[in-house]
């Protein structure tokens, strides 16, 4: 049997280009024992899967060149040699960037399809983007009930879960960050933030301090640069940062200045913490009992922005990494 | 009775300059009911007092122009209105630049003599810059047995002890940042650091590289800029830095810029903390009664520079922010 997947023809520098991709058949083995094989039905692409395009060592190995691409895929299981799977489960898995694998049924978690709820939920608002706002909000900035909340790349996957997660546990503000007026809109209107402001239209201070005129608490970082210097100065005493994503910074060649303010930390006892979702993968139980009734009872808005066809999938991150979604980017296969 | 005391004659920008400061005599008030009248043994002069001198505000309140400046001091009670002092008593508090003060006892700390031991080592290893050293260590870096613990401005009061503390706590290594090859000599000699490096001798991070070729766990901050950012570099996964002073920026005019390398923090998942000892009065206690003995049997050794009388007190407060002082600089009056 042969599948479709999106190779890694060369390594970026700066912006990625479409011709860094290239999509080949390749053949499928039979899955031998304790495997299984799955049509993948929606695939995922995140911010941080520029990092792994570098060959320097980040977090998680570099991709290889020639290489399938991998990421975070939601499919229906075809075959089983694996027991406890069974033709027609769900699985949510961590190879994407192609229309089928075959996978160890260990590297696999298998599901519920939640009536009302598409399965492309599972890559974002139920999944690792979820997890990602949901651990970063509550156990690295410690959210408490009162707090000022400023949320960056608030209309994406990890932004728009933060937000809203925020306001239902009873901040007192929420504002966020986004790279359009019709985010803007969005993150107002439908996401329910206090304020949110078009970075484009200013520098990110003014327009920080101007949504927050009191100051925040709380600063969920997805941006890193100019936006991370304007949450410092805002932060009031005992601030605390959960450092998430820098994607102002991912495509940088030259490293972009640090904020020149970070001395405030001291005078202002403030707490910048980067974390990393796999991390905490031990709470994906409990993130899924309080966040899964609140998307399925339409309490947690989430939005994607769906391309078609493996074709489209470096496109569909292209245009993410430029910001031109709203919600969770997803490919559909 | 009269007195004579240090006024801030005038803001300084950047470094500050002797003409700055002038003593001026003073007619002290007769104690009143719950007051002691203190004469002062020694004067403390610390960085954090550079950044009073600005207007804006900071943690602390600014110093006012033609007012006399304040800081840690100990004295003998000449005359006492408060129940529990008596003239003799030994007392610490925050009225020094001035040979003498009348003050309420409530801001007094009684402390006891110990033999062997001069009075000026509460205005240092067993006043605010010690307990600054261990809640720092402890409390914010979370120093634990087996981490390798950096140091910077690792011949002053507070490095001193700080890196003292964490050999005692089990440290597999430590290493310091210091300014002259006479202080490494003494960091690694005297004090018993494992290594030391002099950071006028090259960039802060290749000096560090070498001293801690497996990577460091702990910072234990005091000087900022080109230092934080080799820290960030050589700190290892789950790395915590204790954001305690930033003698590099006390007197630039400009903000010099951040470390560029901050993103790091991310796929390191870093702690940065800022804290302010003030805010830790509470482990004072905890704090004499585990390095008192330690300072008494010789187990933590603590330097000071003495400068002599009050006249010499701005002098000496520049010669610190020059890196001057090996161990506390203390004025005896």
């Amino acid at each position: 049997m042969k599948t479709r997947q999106v190779l890694l023809a060369a390594r970026p520098t700066g912006w990625p280009r479409p011709d860094d991709f290239a999509v080949a058949e390749a053949e499928l083995p039979e899955p031998a024992d304790g495997r299984i094989l799955v049509r993948n039905v929606f695939m995922s692409v995140d911010p941080y899967m520029r990092g792994r395009m570098n060959a320097g060592k980040s977090y998680v190995p570099p991709f290889q060149v020639g290489e399938p691409l991998t990421g975070g895929a939601i499919g229906e299981v075809l075959e089983s040699k694996a027991p406890g799977f069974a033709p027609g489960d769900l699985v949510l898995h961590d190879f994407g960037w192609r229309e089928h694998a075959v996978l160890d049924a260990a590297a696999a978690r298998k599901v519920p399809r939640i009536p009302g709820v598409s399965p492309s939920a599972y890559l974002g608002v139920l999944g690792m983007p979820g997890l990602t706002a949901y651990v970063g909000l509550l156990d690295i900035a410690g959210m408490k009930e009162g707090d000022v909340v400023f949320v960056s790349a608030a209309a994406g996957a990890v932004g728009s879960l933060a937000g809203q997660l925020a306001r239902l546990k009873g901040a007192s503000r929420v504002i966020g960050s986004v790279g359009s007026d019709e985010k803007v809109a969005h993150v107002t209107g439908e996401l329910g933030f206090d304020a949110a402001f078009n970075y484009r239209r200013g520098p990110v201070r003014d327009l920080l301090k101007e949504a927050a005129p009191d100051g925040i608490d709380v600063y969920f970082d997805n941006v890193g640069a100019d936006h991370l210097e304007a949450a410092i100065a805002a932060l009031r005493p005992y601030g605390r940062v959960a450092m998430c994503g820098a994607i102002a910074v991912y495509n940088a060649t030259e490293p972009p200045p640090g904020p020149r303010n970070l001395v405030q930390a001291i005078g202002k006892r403030l707490t910048l913490r980067g974390f990393i979702v796999s991390d905490h993968y031990d709470r994906f139980p409990a993130f899924l009992d309080e966040v899964g009734p609140l998307v399925r009872d339409g309490k947690i808005v989430h939005r994607e922005t769906v391309a078609e066809g493996l074709d489209q999938a470096p496109e569909a991150f292209l245009a993410m990494l430029r910001g031109e979604n709203i919600g969770k980017m997803i490919v559909r296969l």
